[in-house]
């Protein structure tokens, strides 16, 4: 039986456990999986398959999974920057929300947020917005893999005009999606500590836990939230979170900048896990967040981008060389945040912070096909004398030449097969015209 | 008389002082200069000119100035990361220069560093390295702009076995290069004060004096040397400095990460630049820079990427992204820093800091036609409400589609014209195999 598709002349960065890097490695793929993956012999033909890609030398990777999005901002790319943080959101963010997302502005965003990740090596992220379901029906169109989830505030919201029903619409979601699409994994997300009462975040979680799904929340991103807390409940984000019994393994808590020792003692018991989103916390001055302790105290971490109006973009490679810079200088250490920690931090620490890392993250026989090829023979990438260092320090999210998931390729030659790229920017153009007249 | 050179249907950001910002706009050049600038009145035909060059719609911006680097050390990129700043420095990059740096490896060095320059929109740098005079011979041939310098330290250096050697071989340089091309201008360039004695630092300035050149050196980059000047001549390395009559309008302090806030007097006082490097500050744990506070005082700063050994690129798009980002999140202000501020750094700014204002960063009428522009039709930059916005956080170096120094076009549609980048990447790849074999 040949396989359906392999891939050789390329080092393939495995990040297993020992962050194996193999040159010249053979990586064999049947349906949505993967087969086989070792070193090529020289004198070995390739294995029969109905279709095989040369990777040209590049790089072969595990696709990079973001933890944190919120795909249809996109549409806001750019609309309001270097604001402060409160008149950027309730000037500008809240407000272009209200009059613009509608089902079919979300569907033209995602789609636009798909093609950006896919030409950007991200093969599967973990979304929180409103109107979710066309964000799921849209995602799926574009043969990426995903956690999707409702969001849920305590006010009215695109799509939940009535806050009173802000538990039944994502229960609805979950099981529209629960078990529809392989590449599709619901998950319930609530905004944050200050925009869901107490009872609505235990409902909440009381609805993840029925169905063992993912729990999403921003949780302690500013100073002003710290503070609100501390004065509504005379305590930190974090343990009145763990105080609603919201803390455990399927937690996944998004920026934790503001944290004091107990908190992070905290969620490392409660073995909860963290999306780290370091150029959106520095670009809304949030903070930096205290990675090193996190790492150190055994949290499972990934990386994420947020949405596109706080980063501008959805560029995990991008993402990376900040997180390895940004922590160096804050730590007044440049052995911290090493280019081997960043990327397991965008691979197979976000698939475990979205509870897919039994079948993504890493480039294993037996895990799902969702695998990149970087280009590296660019003049910026050239020489390259170690892999790990090149993908975080010297390569661009542009280098990323083919892109599969689940054995499928979506993206051949930095042409993205299943989405209609133009027409998608030339919808969006549309709609931000739109936007700027309303403004 | 025609035009040499019109280019049309493009977003004209000129970052003139107004920073005005002209949709739809006309730029024509006549030989090396910039000859009219104007909104393109839709009845009117293009004006008759050699080559016209359809914008596409995309931004057309001054070409990008990088205010410092060491460009052959793209032969040591990613040769070392993520460790100790006195191993990185003394157990790889030393050694490694001490071993590698000869005319032939400098040649292929800066030739890479200008293929990879030019492809992220950058039409001039300021260099200070070993070998300058090869340096220099090698970037003239790619048609780029420069200001370049050789470099002065009192120990044997690459070129200079004999330290006694180390003002008369800066002075041949200048004498050589000076008046011998409109794109290269000559400069003086001291490692440090810590590197150099008070003798040689106040010999190097002079030299710099006598032909009203730039006078570049390291200052106030790490705690240690700041401890270390303390130790040894018991004031701060700013105030040092000055004490050898070192800061004037041609003086170029390079990083500028440990000031106090007399040393912030003095440099404005003296009226000397500073050359910012946010990202290779990060990656080498020395620190973030006073930007705002710099700024506050009026200093002229321009933006610089370091040499590859730690950055690891040439990227000033990238750099900018980190520039505004870095400085929100450490001020706590995400006001600082906006996207207009940062691209004067990265263009008007630098050119003031290497003294070519009165030639280039700004798109005007007179100027020298150093021209980019980029292709805004890609995914991660659709929407575009602001193009400035747009340019810091959300275009890429590899966005840029065009390059033209001096009404010269050297890269066409993302092709360099000047060079063999295919040839340059090859001999590069041989150098590092003899590095990574001597290792």
């Amino acid at each position: 039986m040949p396989y359906d598709l392999v891939i050789h002349n390329g080092t393939l960065v495995t990040v297993n456990e020992r962050f194996d890097i193999i040159p010249n490695g053979l990586l064999c793929i049947k349906a949505d999986k993967i087969k086989r993956l070792e070193p090529l012999d020289p004198h070995q033909s390739l294995p029969a398959a109905t279709e095989t890609i040369d990777a040209g030398g590049g790089l072969v990777l595990p696709g990079l999974v973001n933890s944190h999005t919120h795909l249809p901002m996109t549409l806001f790319r750019g609309l309001a920057d270097d604001r402060p943080l409160d008149i950027w959101l309730n000037k500008h963010i809240f407000p272009a929300e209200n009059a613009h997302i509608n089902p079919e502005n979300v569907r033209w965003g995602v789609l636009l947020a798909c093609a950006e990740m896919m030409l950007a090596g991200t093969t599967a992220c973990c979304d929180g917005y409103f109107l979710e379901d066309q964000v799921a029906e849209a995602l799926h169109t574009s043969g990426m893999r995903a956690v999707l989830a409702q969001g849920v505030v305590d006010f009215p919201a695109p799509g939940v005009p009535d806050p009173k029903d802000n538990i039944s619409v994502p229960r609805a979601f979950v099981s529209k999606w629960l078990n529809r699409s392989p590449l599709i994994t619901p998950s319930v997300f609530c905004h944050s500590a200050y925009t869901c009462s107490g009872e609505t975040l235990k409902k909440a979680k009381a609805l993840s836990t029925e169905t063992g799904l993912c729990f999403q929340i921003h949780a302690a991103e500013t100073q002003n939230e710290y503070r609100q807390i501390q004065h509504d409940h005379s305590t930190t984000p974090i343990a009145y979170l763990d105080r609603l019994g919201l803390l455990n393994e399927n937690t996944l808590l998004v920026h934790c900048v503001w944290l004091d020792d107990a908190d992070i003692e905290l969620i490392a018991s409660r073995k909860a896990c963290i999306s780290h989103n370091p150029e959106s916390n520095a670009k809304l001055a949030a903070g930096i967040a205290p990675v090193s302790r996190l790492l150190k105290a055994g949290i499972v971490l990934g990386l994420g981008t947020d949405g596109c109006a706080s980063n501008n973009n959805l560029d995990l490679f991008h993402e990376m060389d900040i997180a390895a810079k940004i922590h160096k200088v804050e730590t007044n250490d440049p052995t911290s945040m090493d280019a081997k920690t960043v990327i397991e931090m965008a691979t197979i620490g976000s698939a475990r912070a979205i509870g897919l890392d039994h079948q993504i993250g890493s480039l294993e026989v037996g895990k799902q096909a969702d695998v990149i090829i970087i280009d590296n023979r660019k003049a910026h990438q050239t020489p390259m004398y170690h892999p790990a260092s090149h993908i975080v320090y010297s390569a661009k999210s542009t280098d990323v030449r083919d892109v599969i998931v689940a054995g499928r390729v979506l993206v051949r030659d930095r042409q993205i097969l299943s989405l209609d790229v133009k027409e998608i920017m030339s919808e969006v153009r549309k709609i931000a015209e739109q936007i700027k007249m309303s403004r």
